[in-house]
């Protein structure tokens, strides 16, 4: 295994972060490919999909599927694919969180949220049909061309992310503890399902384009996505405590509001921050096993805590 | 191709209606097992979820991946899979459309619906949980053994019967023209979207199953289910329109209730009836292109529209 040189280059994080402004553009410029193609009889669910997905995000998740598969060799339309999957489900997961029945939120990206901008029968649907088009998109030769086996297993990985043993059960809990006082350990739990189990998914769906399944590399890539999803919830939790719904694009202060337990609520903001910067090490750490310029992945979890929204 | 001897054997209507049962608690019981397997961290969604899908229904389109396996020369627990599938995915539809938001149904299967005895965010959860579910019992080699040329497929199907193509998309246009008068041929579109689409992708699941994908056979097991699910639907209407809610075991009369155009608004109870007979036919005549013993088939599509609930 070859250790990488993590000296910092002059430049070397601007050209990290146009990176990511490239990786969004890609999949922003794919999805809306994605969405010209089909062929929905309802035009208010068609444009109410489009709305709930395009414009807006960082997209994190794509990029570590491209940064991911990129690094072990995978090219062109299956990290396409990939992209575009984790990404629906991220926005099928934020059209149905917002729902009155959930956490009831009004503001999304910047803009009005799929239920106030449509109605709640239109956002439960667009929900359903995102996360139906994110397995497509992975299954159908015609989005993600070759091998049937590396197809099943992409599909297989993020199904089981997003599921009742992963974001779905994470979202439950959530929900089901509301105003109650939860534990460090809860709510770790909590949020590597409802959070990171999707995170760290985009980073294998990247590594078995490349390698396929099975590979013991997933182990290493599974390890990083799981700490740098962990980084970036705690991080979650602070900006909505610290900042304001300007600058994040959605309601900020919403936890306080609803009495959820956050890092920031168990650990306070100091020690919140230093667990936030101890993950991220720790994901930083993981890359130490991968050969190839890991650069980039390690921008990516320095990102998700130094970043404003 | 050989013509299936259509003469009416006595007693053959019992066994069929017997393996019609045998089909329904096999399911029944491969998903109570599936439930029991699952490592799900919020107790409140796992029992939501096993109460949404155990213990109700026909099972038409579990029996439907049965008959159409079977004929074939398909066995064991590539069709459990499927019929899982198609059932979760029954199951999480009938869940959301419940929803206040969508119909606003209190009753279903002869119990209070799950946003009921639960609440709306579980509700959601749940719906959201049993799509993925279905999908993972497709792709995930521990529930559909062999080849993942086979699960690719299957999961494919089953896919686009259920997104903005298919089902979703159907209930989008159910929503939408709510209140509005929808011509005949609108009125079909609906529904061949909305029911129509998982009935045809379970009998196709059925096929793929034996024979692989591709497969011209599949091209009248397409036409047999697409006719089944039509016959079905109008039956639907009818038994809205003249049963009452004990029978049904959910709102009856609720299409009339909420102003929805049915094909008994549209063409009167004797047309709509002879509407049934005829599509049912058509399914029938379906069959003729097949090889083997296609009366349990047959009995299906009779079923459909013969039925009482």
């Amino acid at each position: 295994m070859l250790m990488t040189d993590r000296t910092v280059v002059p430049g070397t994080t601007t050209s990290h972060s146009s990176i990511l402004t490239e990786n969004s553009c890609r999949v922003e410029s794919e999805l809306t490919e994605l969405f010209r193609t089909r062929s929905v009889a309802s035009t208010r669910l068609a444009e109410a999909m489009r709305y709930a997905t395009l414009g807006g995000g960082k997209r994190l998740r794509a990029t570590l599927v491209y940064a991911a598969g990129e690094l072990l060799g995978a090219r062109g339309k299956v990290l396409d694919a990939a992209a575009c999957a984790v990404e629906l489900v991220h926005a099928y997961s934020l059209v149905h969180d917002d729902l009155p029945a959930m956490d009831d939120d009004n503001l999304r990206r910047g803009r009005p949220t799929c239920h106030i901008q449509y109605d709640e029968a239109t956002a439960i649907l667009v929900g359903d049909g995102l996360q139906s088009l994110a397995m497509e998109t992975l299954l159908s030769e015609r989005f993600n061309p070759g091998d049937a086996r590396i197809r099943a297993a992409m599909a297989e990985v993020l199904v089981r992310a997003i599921g009742d043993e992963g974001m779905v059960g994470g979202q439950a809990i959530d929900i089901e503890f509301t105003g109650m006082r939860k534990s460090l350990e809860e709510l770790s739990t909590m949020h590597a399902l409802k959070t990171g189990a999707l995170i760290e998914a985009s980073v294998l769906l990247g590594g078995i384009a490349a390698l396929g399944p099975g590979h013991r590399v997933l182990d290493v890539l599974s390890r990083y996505g799981r700490a740098l999803g962990l980084s970036f919830q705690i991080a979650d939790d602070i900006l909505d405590h610290t900042s304001d719904s300007m600058t994040l694009g959605k309601d900020a202060g919403s936890d306080d509001r609803q009495n959820k337990t956050t890092y920031v609520s168990v650990m306070g903001l100091d020690k919140a921050r230093e667990e936030a910067s101890r993950v991220c090490r720790d994901a930083v750490g993981c890359l130490r096993e991968l050969e190839g310029d890991t650069g980039f992945l390690q921008y990516l979890a320095e990102f998700t805590v130094s970043r404003k929204s």
